[in-house]
């Protein structure tokens, strides 16, 4: 029987942060330093763990392939429990992997592919089923817009997840303003949560205050219901399975609610795997965000624009003049397209080089900029082409509630 | 579109409330005088009106039927807008009628009964649909319940609805833990009436706390979602139609806030029809309680407890000697027994009689308890009987998804 009794404390409520602390959660991310988000200090905290070389030795060990650049470079930086899944994978029992988003009006950009990207390989590596949240029904509560207008934004974000490449036989993706509505299972632990979760809690945990629409206040119970395995009987009938969360860092605060949750409703605590963000344009002081057209390349942008738009726009870590560049070097750290080409660059020697020649000055910034738009520019045509083939109908294969291929052992 | 700043003030809060003022919520209904409730001072106090004689007149005149025991005698003593529902029926237009009941673990008790035997005169004076919410989500969250306890519960009370005698043809029973999760426009409906609600407002109108569980603080949009016919689209397709919703007084604080909300989201504001309370058997300062076996007659009670109940427990009115109560005679508006005749004999002329003789003394208490059981013990049988015929088959009838019985005009 579930306790009645509301749990009393919530752990690692990220209230010791100071003046000067960078902006981390589900809505803002900002901070005041050149080389962006503190990310160890973030871990601290959070209370998380930091992705160190003897979790990637174990997962290389485990998974008997090479480590995803995102991991080994540290873009996958933090983790909770990531150790338990290597555990179970270990002894040949099985997780899921879970993963989201908050759909908006344009087009997805460059940042919000990477937790995407990431969870593509996970699922490749560990050949388990994904379930992919789009919380439309949060938009409509956060943002001037309607319940039908929310929707349209998932369903066109959700191709362009599909267009990542997800296997359609071992994923599922739902927006919660239609699967809510046709899985009684989903909402009955919606009701278990929300029954476990006082105010209080969601006041220390987010920031809501008495002038918040009851949507707001409940809302961190849809993001969680999805890490309870029950949520999805067509997938995982009514097994309560481990899951591992790839996302931002700035959803786990979603995700400290939960744990805290599973433990009263006899789940396993879900575990999570966190990326730091994609720098803007502009400079690691924020993020890329969808609504500034400048700071961001989005995935519907021509090979003219990216070129463009990082020429222009990419922040440069490069000296005022060729003569003194050549003399002191560029910065990478705080080089916008050094960055990106961290980001999305897969050979490891070839990455080192553009550091070291960078550096040492030989290499100038507008051949440090012609090699990310060279990098960037064929993974976006290839998105693109992808793109093009996702029909209402494939999306809808994807969207429909059906077993997925998964054998329980 | 719909707007999206929250609204900035619910009518009647039912904020002037005084001390020694009667306590009438969802959660408690309790009075400190002998006659129970002062239910003239709830009518200011909520802001609803007094069904006067002009409106019953005026039913009668609209529907062609005489009025119904419970509304002539003040039983359903209180209205919103009742004349704008004759007004639709006398333009020959449409609306539904929505009640509902919080399960409880025991069997449903005489004073359950009255809201349902009133609407079921409802639905066949008006000959319209109904639709009946068992709110199995609510008790999960108000109470130390699982969810699995919670939709049992539901389950059984609905067959006891069942019993009232409610044509199936127009009526649908549903309980949330089920249907929510069955219909994504109850979902979305829930969602836009929840975007509409501030914490602030759920704490003024229902008195909720910081450390209230975030389920109670949402559960009132749940309440409000089928007074929105949208909520039933295999019964009203996409119609906007306006709702009629019979209930028990202490209900009246989820209405309130949903006919706000409910000019916001451009929906008629529901009209409602309030019943009293029936008292307890120790008399009038509390109403029938499920919880407390010696103050209530339950549906399930024997002939024989139920005799046994009124003669040991109800509340009298009479003298404490024969002699007395000959001479002063009895006083029938604390006495419990002839309440319970004013809810259940429908004969005005008896009733009159019995009022008379009671109050000149030729009638003793005796007597009284006699004429109350002899009334209410064949209502009874007569309920049991019908209840004995709802079987699983039966009740799953009534709550499957269906077009009712029902033409657009």
């Amino acid at each position: 029987m579930e306790e009645p009794v509301p749990i009393a404390e919530i752990a690692n409520l990220d209230l010791d942060v100071q003046e000067d602390d960078d902006i981390v959660d589900p809505w803002n991310v900002a901070s005041k330093s050149d080389t962006g988000i503190d990310y160890e200090k973030l871990i601290k905290r959070f209370g998380c763990s930091k992705v160190d070389d003897e979790l990637i030795a174990r997962f290389e060990k485990v998974t008997g392939k090479p480590a995803h650049h995102l991991l080994k470079r540290g873009i996958f930086f933090s983790h909770r429990d990531m150790h338990s899944i290597l555990n179970i994978v270990e002894a040949g029992k099985q997780f899921y992997l879970y993963t989201g988003r908050g759909p908006s009006s344009d087009s997805m950009h460059l940042g919000h592919l990477i937790p995407f990207l990431f969870t593509k390989w996970l699922q490749e590596v560990f050949d388990v089923p994904l379930v992919i949240q789009l919380t439309d029904d949060e938009k409509a509560f956060w943002k001037d817009m309607t319940v039908e207008t929310s929707m349209k934004m998932a369903f066109d974000n959700a191709k362009d997840i599909v267009a990542v490449g997800f296997d359609l036989e071992k994923t599922f993706i739902f927006n919660d303003l239609t699967y809510i509505g046709q899985c009684p299972e989903f909402y009955r632990n919606m009701v278990r949560i929300q029954k476990c979760v006082t105010f209080n809690q969601v006041k220390g945990i987010f920031g809501f205050g008495d002038s918040d629409v009851i949507g707001k206040i409940t809302f961190p119970s849809i993001q969680a219901a999805p890490a309870f395995s029950t949520s999805f009987p067509a997938i995982f009938n009514d097994k309560k399975l481990p899951v591992l969360i790839p996302c931002a860092i700035d959803q786990d605060p979603y995700f400290r609610m939960t744990r805290d949750v599973s433990a009263r409703l006899k789940f396993p605590k879900p575990a999570l795997l966190h990326s730091s963000f994609l720098p803007a344009l502009q400079g690691a002081q924020t993020k890329m965000s969808a609504s500034d057209v400048n700071a961001s390349i989005f995935l519907n942008d021509t090979a003219k624009q990216i070129k463009n738009k990082i020429n222009k726009h990419a922040f440069s870590g490069g000296q005022p003049t060729v003569e003194e560049h050549r003399l002191k070097g560029g910065n990478p750290d705080i080089d916008i397209s050094y960055q990106y080409l961290k980001f999305f660059l897969e050979d490891d020697e070839k990455l080192a080089d553009i550091r070291q020649r960078y550096i040492s000055g030989e290499m100038l910034t507008g051949e440090l900029k012609k090699a990310a738009i060279d990098c960037i520019s064929p993974i976006i045509t290839e998105y693109q082409e992808r793109r093009a083939k996702v029909t209402d109908d494939v999306l809808k294969q994807y969207m429909t509630i059906r077993k997925l291929k998964f054998d329980y052992k």
